[in-house]
């Protein structure tokens, strides 16, 4: 049959990563490959209590259509946890509930990007955002990163020469690199998006997820109205829930509104009343205290291994919080070439090429350690050793 | 602050219905303006007991990240019940599950409209249709009904005049008219769309809600693989829950399942499996069966009231299902000047011009009888009629 698609839809792959991540379903190979929670930490006795508890009290609302925005108790609750523990004022009416932070990234796209339009991103970069704002047909001009954040030159330089409506990034653990940027960096990325009129999106599934050092003021601080502030309950309290949140300014969320409307009326009013009720009967910070030891000694538990088990010459990240770790081999050897040989022995990572829109990438990789306890990762890491050893002595 | 939205917001309008809403949170409104199921029929504690099972079962599963298609045993489910209840034979690799079926007009528009591209609608069309296809900026070509369907003329010189690649169309009980597509007609219909090559965006979210007449086929029936086909749980579980499915040929599913997965990864997967388990443990047949006993009564007093209230001249359809009823005004009286008319008397309803794309309609409104109780029909009718008069007096 002959279809006529739009012409977006050609410039749309189908998720390598998704490709990869079928590899996984083998039992016997130890992934890490996913970006997973650990699902031994989901609260499901405390769920399954708040969704008894909504249901009996208030189910025929529960159940009926509601408002695009999101449950209002829900706003206030985030909006009060903002101001608290990230000093951000922000009004709940700046507040809007979507299904996770990607569908945050379509309607950001869909309120933003015409054709062609530029926009900045992060290199390497988070693929869920490259394929949500790839429908929308942007010029990506992607900018490097450093230890400790934003390759600020060459920030400079891209602003200078390409216009950007916006600017993507991941600020604290970043996917796929684990890499936070310092204090210094991020007003240095706040002073050159200002210069430039970019809207800075930012990114933060992991921020809740420090494990070492301290806590870094959200870009929002510095560039208030001129950043779109993206989050999601993924990762502190379940990802099958779908739910997250954005946060921006009225009349930019005046826009997102009829877009979220015209993409689903609104997002799970169920789904929205438990995890409400989750958070008013449990709170969330013990729960969270839980995952970033558990993250904090698994993230140990990998780094000690490569130290042990990888050749010299191997590059990695130490993040200080979130769910990633990102190598570089040695020159010479490709990822995808090891994602071959780890793979017959039974241990998958996700090899880094796809996360550069520009090409480049082939002798980077990304570890992910929050989904596997520590004699898993100490076995897997060894493996992956070994096949790095091998294709060094090819 | 000066923000540089995409062109496509510029076309898109606040919802007329969400602001019209705002007059109906009075409780002393009787309304007749929303296009609610009604509360009382919602199945609460089986979904409670459906939640505390899964929850208790695979937890685990049940919170993490799962496939963008959806959870395959309820793609199973609808699949066999498209072949039960339809003798349709399809695919669960054909069945995508979405936020409601408004997230499948979204997808399809992305998959499919090209700023510009024609594409045919009903005149009265549903809003959240049009409102989710304005997006991707098409040319609509409004094709007016009939009280037995479209009508057929119109469409076949719309068709020739205007290239469309997409026909949207309510078959069953269409929302807002209440008409529903003859036997005849719907051949009509398919062989149109399938001269010109023109898919048909096939809407049923109130195709198991006939209570006058028999079930018609589906217009998949006859235009296989040229049929998109979208289903809702929202009216005959809860709307609360955000449930759908698209139903399309593999060419076609491959590239919504790439949309999807841009625009939200996947569909809450808490949701699905408390929706599965409902209906795995409870079926739906005698709950739809209730439903369509109680709207059949609201509806045959809102057509009795109507008789007895309204003057004569005013038109109204006999629906066989579903939850609106249409009705024309008198010439010369304005259904925008009865809703500032009626809203004084406490009742409401939505004026019929936002239906129409091109214009048109000032003298139609639809009233929604779904959600009111027989008493508070009557009395709502009563209170209209007056208002009708009073206009036809002044």
């Amino acid at each position: 049959m002959n279809y006529s698609f739009a012409g977006r839809m050609g410039s749309v792959q189908k998720s390598f990563i998704r490709e990869i991540l079928k590899v996984t379903e083998n039992p016997q190979v130890i992934s890490f490959a996913g970006g997973l929670p650990n699902p031994k930490l989901f609260p499901v006795t405390e769920i399954s209590a708040a969704t008894i508890k909504v249901l009996a009290e208030s189910g025929d609302s529960v159940l009926q259509y509601s408002t695009t925005e999101g449950f209002l108790p829900l706003r206030q609750y985030l909006a009060a946890r903002y101001l608290k523990n990230r000093g951000l004022t922000v009004d709940p009416d700046e507040i809007l509930i979507t299904n996770g932070s990607q569908q945050g990234l379509d309607l950001i796209g869909k309120v933003f990007l015409d054709q062609g339009d530029g926009m900045a991103i992060e290199r390497p970069g988070y693929l869920g955002a490259i394929q949500a704002f790839s429908m929308f047909q942007p010029q990506f001009h992607p900018v490097p990163l450093l230890e400790d954040g934003v390759n600020i030159t060459a920030l400079a330089a891209t602003l200078r020469e390409h216009r950007s409506k916006l600017f993507y990034g991941v600020p604290n653990f970043q996917n796929p690199s684990g890499i936070t940027y310092s204090g210094p960096n991020r007003r240095e990325v706040a002073d050159l998006l200002q210069q430039h009129d970019t809207l800075f999106v930012e990114d933060d599934p992991y921020g809740e997820l420090r494990f070492i050092g301290n806590d870094l003021p959200s870009l929002k601080t510095y560039l208030g109205d001129r950043a779109i502030l993206l989050g999601s309950f993924s990762k502190i309290i379940a990802p099958g829930m779908r739910l997250g949140w954005i946060c921006a300014a009225r009349e930019i969320m005046e826009k997102i509104i009829v877009a979220k409307q015209a993409a689903d009326l609104h997002t799970s009013f169920f789904v929205q009343r438990v995890i409400y009720q989750y958070l008013a009967d449990n709170g969330i910070d013990s729960h969270i205290a839980r995952i970033r030891e558990a993250y904090k000694r698994q993230r140990e538990a990998m780094v000690s291994a490569i130290e042990r088990h990888f050749p010299d010459g191997v590059q990695y990240t130490k993040p200080e919080g979130g769910m990633f770790l990102w190598v570089t081999l040695p020159e010479g050897i490709s990822s995808l070439e090891l994602f071959d040989l780890a793979t017959r022995a039974n241990v998958a990572f996700v090899p880094g090429a796809p996360f550069y829109t520009d090409g480049g990438g082939a002798d980077t990789l990304r570890l992910n350690y929050s989904c596997s306890d520590e004699a898993t990762i100490e076995e897997g890491i060894g493996r992956l050793g070994e096949a790095i050893k091998k294709l060094l002595t090819l």
